[in-house]
């Protein structure tokens, strides 16, 4: 999994029909200081987070398995949204 | 999911039974600025898209799901035209 | 399989149904020197490990195969913890 | 999917099962320019293509589907030969 | 599928169970002129390859279907041994 903030939203008429209803949002890839890593991408919302929320998110062929309706055609998708991130790089 | 703009064709006659009929076209992917990003790759059209429009795509294993047929060897299918797109990058 | 070291934790309330219960680390990839190679990204623990231990992970769509359940939206599993590891580079 | 020709062969004699009977290519990737791009790598054949011939094939978890048996282990798989690929670049 | 070199071993007490009785290899990828390519990874063993050996390879969701027993987590998987690499690469 791994971070991004929701900055911007795409709007999408034609697309294909398991796609209806979907949100896409603009999303900032993070890296784990929370900083900006990456470009933003296009991400599906899978539990409802909102404009500059920090989430967390699946890339690759699990995507689809966020939302139940598994034929969703999805490279992207937030499935959740960060309470907090402990980090202790002394353990290196 | 990622953007990009349809640039050109691709025809081949030699193929394997499960593209028989399936349009190929070529696509600069674009970042969320609507810029060139990386390369032109072939794509297949999921959903009628011409030249010169703005479509979002997936890549990897999710793309065959784009078309009812799961059967498709696809890594790159446009699903969707693009109608607008806002990003506020203040939000980082 | 890819190496990592666990360095830290994440938390989330708000995430979809089934991840309830699921507990997230965040790993350092690990060349095999056991030096740090890339970002540390969030993984999802397949077997019971702990802060600081070297672990063996998978990515991509293979991760959730890690967890019986297999509709757990992942693309980084943690599936065990390294006790030894050999490497003979004069082969090359 | 993505363009490459036909390079080299390779011969393996131990192999998994699901393999036996199958070709192998070496095959240079190419850019949309008929260019090459990145380093050779093997690939299944899918159509029955030639060495020196332009092709396109797919990678990741796609690749299998591309021949009718499924269980086959491949990660980049030639589909198709190319006729014919026109850009306009001035698109974009 | 890419090419690598048996350069190690790896020992893991602790992992899932559908791990148990599998072998890991630590493999360094070749390019097509059996010259290193990137750095060592982890691989499952699914043909019995030893130490030194020139061997092929499947990344990604493939991988886990080298081996009948297909809930294996891999992302990695050695699927044969080569014989001969024929490259003429004065046909591009």
């Amino acid at each position: 999994m791994r971070l991004g903030r929701i900055i911007g939203k795409m709007w999408a008429t034609a697309k294909v029909e398991s796609l209806k209803g979907i949100r896409f949002h603009v999303m900032q890839p993070l890296d784990h200081h929370s900083k900006p890593e990456g470009k933003p991408i296009v991400a599906i919302d899978a539990i409802g987070a909102g404009e500059g929320e920090m989430v967390f998110w699946v890339g690759g062929g699990d995507a689809i398995l966020a939302i139940p309706d598994r034929t969703l055609p999805s490279d992207a998708s937030i499935i959740g949204i960060v309470d907090q991130l402990n980090t202790a790089e002394s353990n290196l």
